[in-house]
């Protein structure tokens, strides 16, 4: 907005971005060197956006792996705010023209600054697609969907997913990283069959470690076609240590679709409750 | 099986395949010197499943364009009895080993002489698929969603729609070939939003000539986005000849969804209506 006052030079102001991407074309989320990645890619246009010299850094709700997508993933960053002032009215449309088709910001706004896009979270849920069609995935959706070459019984998957719900140590489904905990709610895991071919996890915790979605859905595929029995994944998790046959899913049939949060208002104290040192310490880990 | 007889090896068997493809990385359906095509892919697959040095010739229900994509196609070969006799136990998974991800054949089975899968066709049904978010199409369905620039309105192209259903002279909304006519029986065209961002358009006619469905959603876009009056594409029609206002939508928005045809015993007959010459001498052509 033009009539804007001109805010003091230093003053800054948190923003908000909704996004989804398609994983295909990105080694993940978090920034590397000499590898395209949906963080520096979103920066990039970010910082053109606000025309600044400097990229603005993003935090990120789920640092999504290689190959992972997200339909509902959220970031902020802290950028000047003056720049903003100038670049709000068309910030949405100009950010659609500054980034690949692979990556949209489908929301940018001002929150508060107790607003933090990973300790904020309440809970994230990301879906996984897998078809067990004996001829192959439907080629318009191989892009989303994983095959899996034997039949896969969603009542036995989910008879062993309920066995995993509550709060738990995840170790045995975790990538161990030093001095993380990975203590997790697991508030929904459910198979649901979408046509005769075709099977959707939705997986739902307050956060999720390194590798667990892939890890847990990895469990299920082993418990869905009959190599191991329903309870099997509860005796991993009581094991407490990675277990060789836990195969991690692939990438592709993962997607992050939405990450909930308190209301404004609620942001302060909803922040102090989940970056409890003993509950998550580490709760944006990649899943 | 191997406890079929040997039939004498001049006999031929009519097998039907239901396929899909991602149109993406072909150069459409027919063969052609050079390029990709879908129907070189699957006849090559084919010649290798039956063990036979000749490619068998494959006739199509709708001849997709470059970039079309299929969940319903459905083509037709003369194959040697005994060379199927030793394939058919094991057709459907050898040919989803042989075949690449972007075509899968779902089904493959032997039927009546005279079953023919251009003209016996009952009718095809398409869906284009069109996004109108400003912030452009999700990242994981831009394959098969065509991003539209302004919003569209549905009720407005669903009351042009409606003025297109029957029985006409399509020549305006088709590529013309010589000697065929364009004389087609439009049976539905309907837009449903899927969402908030995406529209769909269901697409069903006797059968298509050559850049119809694509031409006649050109000119719903045109009347969905304001520009034209909703009598428009009417107007159109009954003028007889290419409007070069109307443009053709591009391709990765549409997908051949299904052919019906008359259950077998009644296949004699529907062909002779289908092939009647004013009705239908060209029914196959690609929309």
């Amino acid at each position: 907005m033009t009539s804007t006052p001109d805010p003091p030079a230093a003053a800054a102001v948190r923003v908000r971005l909704d996004l989804s991407y398609d994983g295909a074309g990105f080694s993940g989320w978090a920034r590397q060197p000499h590898v395209r990645t949906v963080q520096a890619v979103l920066e990039e246009a970010t910082a053109r956006l606000l025309r600044r010299p400097e990229p603005p850094r993003l935090t990120v709700a789920g640092r999504t792996d290689a190959g992972v997508h997200a339909r509902g993933q959220v970031a902020h960053a802290d950028v000047p705010a003056e720049a903003w002032a100038r670049a709000e009215d068309h910030a949405l449309r100009r950010l659609a023209a500054l980034l690949p088709p692979d990556v949209r910001v489908h929301a940018i706004r001002v929150v508060p600054a107790a607003f933090d896009a990973r300790f904020s979270a309440l809970w994230r849920r990301y879906s996984y697609r897998v078809s067990d069609d004996p001829v192959g995935v439907d080629p318009l959706r191989r892009h989303d969907t994983v095959a899996h070459r034997r039949p896969l019984d969603v009542e036995a998957m989910n008879a062993a997913a309920r066995a995993l719900l509550g709060e738990h140590d995840f170790a045995a489904f975790c990538r161990r990283r030093a001095g993380a905990t990975s203590i997790r709610r697991l508030i929904r895991l459910e198979w649901v069959r979408e046509g005769d071919a075709v099977a959707v996890a939705t997986v739902l915790a307050t956060a999720f470690c390194h590798n667990m979605v892939r890890a847990l859905v990895g469990a299920m595929f082993a418990v869905g076609d009959g190599r191991r029995p329903i309870g099997w994944p509860r005796d991993v998790l009581e094991r407490g240590v990675r277990d060789p046959a836990v195969h991690v899913a692939p990438p592709h049939g993962l997607c992050l679709e939405e990450v909930r949060y308190p209301p404004d208002g609620a942001l302060a104290e909803s922040r102090g409750v989940t970056a409890a040192p003993a509950r998550a310490r580490d709760p944006g880990g990649a899943p």
